[in-house]
């Protein structure tokens, strides 16, 4: 958040995005509420009315703002919510320096750290957006680096029909989503070693793909229509070319880097329009060591819904996933702005499918 | 539609619903446009503006009328559309007498009849739904029997963990969604035999399943309040006692009747209140010899969308079901309303998991 | 309503206009209502359901159906409706044999007289609307005159400052908020003897009328850019040439013949691209008998407020004006579609500013 | 603006409100663009992007940001807004030191000022309905007055029938609506000297002025039923007792002082209750060297219209308020937020008759 003007930290662009200030926030209450309140003895709230602001969405913790209220936060002002902040870092540095913390204890720790990952992620595209929309494009980091090119010739990675597994199995962090790991049976089929370009996607523009409903799902095409959408998110034609807002700013295309912000919508078209198809999460997971991942989250054609088997969390963080398992499709991979070591094979995001403020892209399979 | 007036043909109700009279106009004209046109020679076309009127959400065949205004057709007046269906049904007695019709014909001709039947569904259910929209509870037909009681004790169908093979096989009249018949792996499951009834809805009604949200999608809480939702639709309460209205009237509630005309999110949270779950429709299908259905369409805990490779229809018949595989749950088994002969195991029904017009209801499943 | 077909009775438009079927129950409603109710002893209410049904806006009688639920009227049956009328009729028949009847009961009748025709002329606007809208232009009746064109040249009556009268004086039928006939103060004016006209209408498009802010209203073009506004309603160009729907079904734009179903906002940027005004509804009463008036509904500079000292109906019918004295534009004269024997000097009509379904037209006036 | 945090600046409120930065770059601009550029010889344009930003309404001076999107201005930060207005105020200062500076200039910077004044009184209104959003009621200035106790007892001014003159005349400054001074005719009537209590209007909520259609105009009962309005905007009642959010924080209810924010719909019902009426606003300023003014700004019975005569500003100040004549209601007086000197007489203010943000109240006449 270096870079960001006081006025910044209160930066809103839709309703699905939060400002930077309320990310600050609502953070730092979620090592506060899921961990210092029941694990310190003696732990004073350092305000309670911070519960009603920053609370995002759990319903068994009581009363709070409205998401689209988030960015009239003027008060409280920044600079308390930087006392906050080191209030609950002194706090947790208490906490962490105890003997014998319970495994459970460590785990919500760990939960916590990996859920400001997350935020660290969303805090970015966020905050791209909420640039994206002012005029004259403003510049977060002239250095960002979103665009990096594709290497070596495209491939199709073979995978024979059988039983695969699926799901996070040994050490390591994982969210509940991700378990239990189980089998699938999948039919034989074919997976990309790489992501759509935008020479590729400019193709498929200059096809028609955005004119014709006959490569969209329906609700695709009434939503491409209504919004009027022609292109990817950030694209703006000047002078005849194609120019693409970044962090770093306005910038030319670069046509061999891999598509980014398209919504699943746009995605399943242009697979369409191919002839060929989205991979399922079973088949992007049984290929992924054979692939190359990282730079953008990858649009697959399975819904987000529980595997078979589920358990959410006990207690609030019951919330963290399970009940916004419908109406999404899931995303594999990681992206540009996904943090070091957050990313892994197991690993699924979700969105509605006509999001397009992530850093989304899309590879084929076929069969 | 015998016991409509002239005027209850114009019957509007919702956006997703149509009145009767564009049912009629619909029905006929696929018979005209897929069929008639293209196979038999020197077919005039009846009217070359009923394109416009009657075609339903083609992309392909040209402008149409928003679906919003489809209860705005005072004219064609009905005694020309009735003019249409005879003429066209005339036309397909020419056809029908041929001989040596080709395979594909029949094959069209074989689609146009199950596309009728799902409209004399479609029919029953927009127009109980425009009924139960006016003053005073008009009543469809005095003898109308929507509520038959479930009889013999409830059981769970336990069925082992393996391979199954679930879609339509051998011969037999199927939708494209139900094909290729494929192999899944199902962990052991457990499913009931009997759908859930009116009795055990009021017990989670009376529990405050509607007041309590950790029981929800957060979507489905989110529709639930903005909605006022707190019963199943068409439930009222007079006098302290729940009413039902039905096709034959407005009546007392049938406790040992299954319920009906709920959303999917109603049909996951009393789910997650009893602490079990809605069964795949793979599960459902593997099961579905076990089971006691065809009462009421049963929502499943699977996403529509293509089975392992799907392929649609050839021609503009590619978007009757391929295009709607997006934001919407699959429904299995079949209802009161709908036409004898035209159920079968394979069957993929599917709506947005917040409608509730159709004879919609749910089984559980555990483990 | 001779020339309609059975499901034309049904017949919607937009939120302000009401189908036939609802025009004719309310009408028969409001004689039943407000006078054989009180002065018909042993009256029998025809069906007490009906109230809920055909009560308009009358807050003070009781719930009623929504305004944009009036055309989901399938039942009562168009028969029934027609039985309604004739009971009502007949009762009033009794009525008026009787001798001494009170002048109050005559007044209301007279009042119920007008009421009628008022909905008469509503029916053809409303009727007009719903026809516009459906495909391909049904005809209501393809001798209906709209269009007679102006005879004479234009001239500017001139009239000197002083004090004059206005509101309603003498014998006559009179609606309340046509009096107290009451004196105001006028500055010296001009006032043209003749209604602006199609071919006028043309040279303030040609002229970029509709695209130049400046002569426009902050709420006028805000509502012409959001609805597109490019032309006045029923317009549309085919071939170069400029079309008019009308009751006769859609003719050639007749030039000579004064505009009309225009909004109050596009007379005002007329007047202003002329350099001149709207008269006052002052000024117009005080001028009428030099004036050539009675083809358009004609928007005055004047909002519809009570006049100094009026004095609402008594009872239910208070509501019948009074409470409409806000937001809107008064209109005087008449037009084509007024019944013979409704206009008169005083007669004050009035609607919201963006409303062009009614026969609307203007006149200019300066200094 | 002394009392805000920098995130203050970008407090939102509602569609009509701006935040404090922006009222403070608008005002800036105001002067920059209607006299430096033209008045100034080789004036440089401080930023030529700043137009876009804090250009208001004025059509003729080029595209310009979305009032709804003014909260969004996170960019340019405030200390550049800041150094704009050091510029501009520099350069104004170099302007004023010439000699023989034309009339026509001086008017101009005589309206800036008054431009300024008001949009000090809007700074206030905004912020608060900014505050009064916030969870916790943010305290603005603990001192600030808002609710002085009327002194003295309520009397009825009775004024005769006659021709009165009213608008602006003489020197001093006016905004073009208050011109030219004319003639008006009016009827003997009755204005009280007082305006309304918060008592009063208590005895109007406990007689159930809020719930009884009889006394509201359609459209305000209307507005009330869908925005649910109970009471004056920012009244809430904690524990039994009726509490004010104010610029000073929440506060007890007083009893004895003039209501404020209530929309015309209310205080027009609050009319009809007693059986009184709204002055118009030539009553009011016929009678105002009686009356007790300047608390509140008070609803009048007077649209919003020009006076007979009127001539707009020349140039792009036309804009300034002719556009505006339309669907608003006068208020006369002034308010306790309202600038030392900014009040008179002849002044017109005018606003949607829904609006409530404004320190509104009301006074009665009568006959």
């Amino acid at each position: 958040m270096e870079p960001l003007s006081i006025e910044d930290y209160l930066a809103r662009s839709s309703f699905e995005a939060s400002p930077p200030k309320w990310h600050l926030g609502h953070t730092t209450w979620f090592f506060e509420t899921f961990i210092l309140k029941n694990q310190l003895n003696q732990y004073q709230v350092f305000d309670p009315k911070f519960g009603y602001y920053f609370n995002s969405y759990y319903e068994s913790l009581g009363d709070r703002l409205a998401r689209e209220e988030r960015s009239s936060l003027t008060r409280p002002a920044l600079a308390l919510i930087h006392d906050y902040r080191k209030y609950v870092d002194a706090a947790m540095m208490d906490l962490l320096a105890k003997e014998g913390l319970k495994e459970e204890v460590l785990d919500f720790i760990e939960l916590g750290l990996n859920h400001e990952q997350q935020h660290q992620e969303l805090f970015l595209t966020d905050f791209k957006k909420a640039l994206g929309q002012q005029a004259h494009a403003p510049v977060y980091d002239p250095q960002f680096p979103e665009d990096e090119v594709l290497e070596g010739p495209q491939k199709w990675i073979e995978l024979p029909e059988g039983l695969y597994e699926i799901g996070h199995s040994g050490a390591g962090f994982h969210f509940d989503n991700e378990a239990p790991r189980h089998k699938v049976f999948l039919p034989a089929f074919a997976i990309s070693n790489q992501l759509i370009t935008n020479e590729e996607w400019l193709e498929f523009m200059e096809a028609g793909g955005y004119e014709n409903p006959q490569w969209w799902h329906s609700d695709g095409w009434a939503w491409r229509q209504k919004e009027n959408i022609e292109a990817p998110l950030y694209w703006s034609k000047q002078e005849g070319r194609w120019q693409n807002f970044t962090l770093a700013g306005m910038q030319e295309l670069k046509r061999e880097a891999p598509v980014k912000h398209i919504s699943y919508y746009e995605a399943w078209a242009f697979a369409q329009w191919k002839g060929q198809r989205l991979p399922t999460e079973a088949e992007w997971e049984a290929a992924q060591e054979f692939l190359d991942w990282g730079a953008r989250w990858e649009w697959t054609e399975s819904a987000y819904l529980p595997y078979p088997g589920y358990k959410p969390y006990i207690g609030p963080a019951k919330e963290y996933n399970g009940k916004f398992m419908v109406n999404q499709m899931v995303l594999r991979g990681a992206s540009v702005v996904t943090p070091t070591g957050h990313a892994r094979p197991s690993y699924r995001n979700f969105f509605h499918p006509h999001f397009r403020w992530q850093f989304t892209g899309l590879r084929l399979a076929k069969k």
